[in-house]
């Protein structure tokens, strides 16, 4: 079997998954970018350059090692009919949790307001919420969505799941979690919400959705925690509702531009807390596993996993 | 019953308390300390000053509002063999397990190397390690360490709990931890140790427990937490270990001297995160039914909770 591997890794990085990949998936012959374009039955990528894809024949899979594919979606020389999986890493899920928990924990106990008192050398106690007082508002159902609710609900906190789409109203419900869809519905979630953790894929649905209104819907003081998609926010709104108090602290793991522009306002500023697009990393241990299962199932004719709606764009 | 309330609150604090006992304890009459030294059932008192509690005649019980009685048992004029208890609060026990979950979640997914490289406009990523491999020490086994062990356990930490006295190498580990005493023990999970949780009682035999010695016995770039008290441990020693990378990260709850004077080196240093004696506050709302239930067994002759060994000191 010959697989292509394109993407763009660190050095080091690049070392790690080809160890990985070779170990879990001991038939595959790799084929690299730079390769004379060929027959390949599969290609493994992370966020390739626009055009990558094009001209390889017998292409039958395109698997992603990031869970995120928007990026992937925009080349204009994807190949037509052709599966691409997302990658679901479950040690990437439980980093996603364990983030949003940091982020939760932290807003929850006012340990950032300690971290800004110390840059002060302020001594100053910070009034002390119990998890059970500190509703959580979880934006998205997907794989992180579904696991960082019902992590964060077997802490303690009130957790309500929102997604986008009615359609999926219906679905099972994180346990511990409340799950609800619609406009409508965000509206009531987001008055009772002290956090609200962004886990939506980006579509253009989504995309904007954390501006001016959403922040004004809103107590005052509550913390945003962006872990997806850097254009879900509309960050100039975000920096107004942080100035006002409509917003008490941001988490920031992703951004329009990456990586952030050194002169950006984000960087300074004391309500929030940036993370370098490092929120949850695939871990090739476990993500090479899922590829060589995948690539199995494409051998055996089985049904593919983590299959992308083109269309929906996830 | 007529019992004293005695302590050094803030105003607001005050409050909150006097609102919370007197809903709780709706039998008890309230004595001031300001009032003339005459008869009363018990004391409930949150670090008295010296001498406040001598001069009260028929005092059966002293009920300390905090959980570390150490001050309180340095008062000179401290009536001998009046029963002391210590507060257990199950709502400061869950803070400071949160307090704990938060430090080492941070500590194992780099979120205060993240915070150090924010302050200087630094993306970088950071090798992304999972709570299975991060094991963790937790220093005590008392009603804090238990808990803290326990819940750390649960988020998938190895978790080692140690007790300075082999008396209680017996006692049942909390689920999913490994319980060990006495030095020898010490050693061997210091080595293994990611990071150190500390939850001890303050007594003579730990006074002084974090020292360079122990700081050697750690793997390099291990994390402090200091959760107990301060003279638990040498500030100068770990200053040392912070500028050698003996240690990477602490995390200080307390200190020799508080509120920590505002030309402490701790204050600045790039490694150290500080809180001001906030890991964990008894909240008055269930502490005051704990008060309240120690109240009625008084007046019932039955076995009062939680109390202290003087000579041993906790």
């Amino acid at each position: 079997m010959r697989v292509l591997l394109c993407g763009r890794f660190g050095a080091e990085e690049e070392l790690r998954w080809r160890a990985a990949l070779a170990q879990a998936c001991p038939e595959v012959t790799w084929v690299t970018a730079d390769a004379p374009r060929a027959a390949v039955d599969a290609a493994v990528v992370a966020n390739p350059p626009p055009g990558a894809l094009s001209g390889w024949c017998g292409l039958k899979l395109i698997q992603s090692l990031w869970a995120g594919v928007d990026r992937l979606l925009e080349d204009p020389e994807l190949p037509e009919g052709v599966p691409i999986a997302r990658m679901v890493d479950p040690a990437m899920t439980a980093a996603m949790a364990e983030t949003a928990l940091w982020a939760t924990l932290a807003l929850q106990r006012g340990f950032f307001t300690y971290a800004r008192q110390q840059r002060l050398s302020q001594w100053r106690v910070q009034a002390q919420r119990r998890a059970g007082e500190f509703p959580i508002l979880v934006l998205g159902l997907g794989e992180m969505g579904s696991a960082t609710a019902e992590r964060l609900a077997a802490q303690g906190y009130p957790v309500t799941a929102w997604h986008s789409s009615d359609a999926r109203a219906g679905r099972r419900a994180p346990r511990g979690v409340v799950a609800t869809a619609g406009r409508a519905a965000l509206q009531v979630a987001l008055g009772r919400a002290q956090a609200v953790v962004n886990l939506l894929p980006l579509t253009p649905s989504t995309s904007g959705l954390l501006d001016r209104r959403f922040f004004a819907a809103l107590p005052p003081d509550a913390g945003i925690v962006n872990l997806a998609r850097g254009a879900h926010l509309v960050e100039g709104d975000l920096l107004e509702a942080l100035d006002s108090g409509a917003v008490g602290h941001a988490v920031l793991d992703v951004f329009h531009v990456e990586p952030l522009p050194a002169d950006h306002p984000f960087w300074s500023h004391p309500r929030v807390t940036l993370l370098p697009h490092a929120a949850a990393l695939t871990d090739p241990r476990s993500a090479a596993v899922v590829v060589a299962d995948n690539l199995r199932r494409l051998r055996a004719g089985e049904p593919l996993l983590h299959v992308v709606d083109r269309r929906r764009g996830y």
